[in-house]
């Protein structure tokens, strides 16, 4: 395990610079950006479970376009949306049974990819096949496999369990974003950006100067912080009705995968009311999936412990967060414009506070180089 | 002559899979495909014959841009839509007496592109002279020569005299395709697709099983059909008022070049009515000129032998041909669209019908790679 | 000083061809076209100074983003219009006082582009800074420099006294022009061009054949006309009142810099009725500066010697300026569109009246190999 812990930013600290010095400019070698090849070898989200069913439907993911649906008994199916006869987008056929037809020859495929029947050929050509991808079905995501086959293992899609336990509330949102994932998870796991692209909604300032440790666990970053007795954010503080009371803060944010990002927030009031409970948690899941190295596909769910189902918490809920997730959206667009459209290329520089964004992303440069080889 | 003959579909086979594995994957370096460099050694189709006038029009044929226009005499002239001193398009001037007059500074040019005048040299440049391209009016269609100019022999233009013979009955419509030229001469050539793509128009059942033999001869590609006592299609036995009869069909369909697909049907009524024609004749014409290497300049014409003019019949014909041939343009479409952003390669693979699109493949192929030695 | 004569266009003239040879095909090589490499040292306009001020406004200058903004002593800043940390375009953060702050992080810039302050940290990384440029006032300009700053030499902006002197009365337009400088370079110095694609407002046919010289004069490219006893063009003749004087006519043009052109003319009235002005004088500047090599910020101005701000003088001047200059900005458009997208190459042909465009772009050829070196 590797961890440090990075300064508070009110005092005065001598190693500041040194680790600024240390890191500028970092080698672009060694950490996944824009440019680093897409990591196959994860489980992704190919998108909400409930988008899939007897109507085929097209998604491009990890650069590839793929065709997903279910079979008469539900299990989902995705294999790339292109014939191997002449590359017609399998999506604009049709169902018939547990095999998707081709819409320009009729060539009939089961769910194993395999060519059951060409109308054309007496036989079905037995070599003919489409390349299937693993899926799984995991509450409201549906999970894929797009890398190495055999390295598909189940046990290795990362738990999500809070999303389809019915004790806990849940909302979620959806966005399709011009940026690069890379950038998304540096943005997520870094909560210094919150007073000033989050001003209104999450960006309390005495959270950003909470002090927090950094760790890398098997390929995971894990970010931890403390707050104790200050007053809740407003996101958290209002749906729990306990905006006047001091509490104490925890948090922890992880780089799960190239795939997942999660956090778990609880409030732990310091002298509840009767009757109140005296701690609320909320877990929130960012699932997003590299449609191109150029755009995303992202899920967000903000789950709470309390109150499933109240419609006045899930719409303040919904609403508070979609805001601030898109401002982090506007963002992201806005800084891979500018990268991909300058004239002039520009290292990053780095600072001691981008340590957990710059360990992701090390992660993702090693987890791609090691496919490349 | 090289001449095959494709299985019946119905029976089995014993050489379905030896051809098809004979064939899989096909050398990607002896057919066409949609990266092949374009033929020009060929007469395309520049146009209909009455959209060039008194009015320059700019049309960009086998990626190069052109301008065409009439002389006062009303011959069909065209040349590169682009000055030789500054570029301007020509297209942008105006034609004075039979001299096209550039818009930038005044330069003017005949018919045989050169420069007879330029407004401020007291003698025009004798040297300075826009490329022209041969052109020919045939009927409705006026064809175009790019290649080597002295191979732009007349004779080569393909036969389409039915088009404006007064005895026949001619539709006709236009598309704008987002796709390649080869790969929609290979939609054309293969008539497996037509049960699939278009259940509603030609794709009757007991054609797309019927036996055809496939032949080349002086590089065109010839398919041939017969289909004894069946019932007439909609779109050929609705015009005819046959419907309640039983018929005779024989088909041919041609790769006649690069720019031209040809195909006569024959419709022989077996008991007809007193006074009624006992064969009914259709001949349809495809033709189409790249663009650029991935869209397309296509018109279409259906010509019938009787009742030339009857507008009730060619409303019918208009409306059938117009659905059917659109749900060909949205195929090919879609097809160019996954086979140019898909993130992974993949080469096509062949069957035994496939044998009548690679032979025109193999033939453009071979063409396209003479230009380039 | 290199100075060549023109020949009159009217009169048969024995050199016309043997410079037309001797130019043709001209040297690509040596004279600046739409792939030349763009020419940092050298001041050019970042645009209206009335544009920039307590809002920073984000522009692409010579393909590199700048944001723009003014201290609040007024005095004018432009910097790149990335963040060195995570390049977040600085323009979508807010003005504080007199620093930028970065709308991700925080991380706030002085008018000298060196971080003051980062929220993070406990004391600003010295060594984060964004690189700025030189930028001046003068009049209704505001220039900037984007080369090698220690060349950046005040003295070297070139004079446009008379668009803030209040005894002239200026007009203005702007337009944003796909096309690439070298091109609207040449089209400014080419006065062969107006009886054609101006015919209507200043394309005079005795001024296209009245006789030029041509000469370079430090980098810069001035042609000179003379036209005695003629009648005045209606776009100076008309708001002068003096249509039916003969007057003389003076024009100079002149390549200032790759990043201005422009004209002197004057109408010398030769009867001047009791009480007029026997001289009129016009000043037309067109400043314009590359956003890309393939498109162009354009800016001109049309400034009188009499009736400043005369409303009926200031709105034909408008009208009649903004249809000339439109004509040339889709002329420019239009070849610019055919030399990008055409299949094949085409070198410019070049004749005698070519010379000064020639000479120009030579000057900006040489000024941009200069500079690769």
């Amino acid at each position: 395990m590797d961890m440090i812990e990075l300064p508070h930013a009110e005092l005065p600290h001598p190693t500041d610079n040194a680790i600024f010095t240390a890191m500028e400019p970092h080698d672009p070698g060694s950490f996944a950006n824009h440019a680093t090849p897409l990591i196959y070898n994860c489980w992704y989200v190919a998108g909400r479970s409930s988008e899939f069913g007897r109507v085929p439907l097209a998604r491009r993911l990890l650069s590839v376009d793929v065709v997903l649906w279910r079979t008469q008994a539900g299990a989902p199916v995705a294999m790339r949306n292109r014939c191997p006869h002449r590359s017609f987008p399998l999506a604009r056929g049709k169902l018939m049974g547990d095999r998707l037809v081709c819409g320009y020859h009729g060539m009939e495929f089961g769910a194993d990819g395999v060519c059951a029947h060409m109308p054309a050929l007496s036989r079905a050509p037995s070599t003919a096949t489409v390349r299937t991808f693993p899926t799984v079905d995991r509450g409201p995501l549906t999970w894929i496999w797009m890398g190495a086959p055999d390295l598909a293992d189940e046990a290795l899609i990362p738990d999500t369990s809070w999303l389809d336990n019915p004790s806990w509330g849940t909302v979620t949102g959806s966005f399709h974003i011009k940026s690069d994932y890379v950038a998304m998870h540096e943005n997520l796991i870094d909560q210094t950006h919150f007073p000033f692209l989050h001003p209104d909604t999450v960006g309390t300032p005495e959270y950003a100067r909470s002090k927090l440790t950094a760790s890398t666990e098997n390929n995971q970053v894990v970010i931890r912080r403390e707050l104790k007795a200050s007053a809740p954010p407003g996101v958290y503080g209002k749906p729990a009705n306990i905006m006047h009371k001091r509490v104490d803060r925890t948090s922890e944010a992880r780089f799960v995968s190239p795939a997942l990002h999660t956090a778990f927030a609880q409030v732990r009031v310091l002298e509840p009311d009767a009757g109140q409970p005296p701690l609320y948690r909320y877990n929130i899941t960012h699932a997003f999936t590299p449609e191109t190295n150029n755009s995303i596909h992202y899920w967000w769910f903000n789950s709470r412990d309390y109150l499933p189902g109240d419609p006045a918490i899930d719409k303040f809920m919904v609403e508070a967060h979609s805001q601030a997730y898109y401002e982090d959206v506007e963002a992201l667009e806005w800084i891979n414009e500018v990268v991909r459209t300058d004239g002039e290329d520009q290292f990053d520089l780095s600072f001691a506070p981008d340590k957990p964004g710059l360990m992701a992303r090390r992660i993702m440069y090693r987890l791609a180089m090691k496919e490349a080889r």
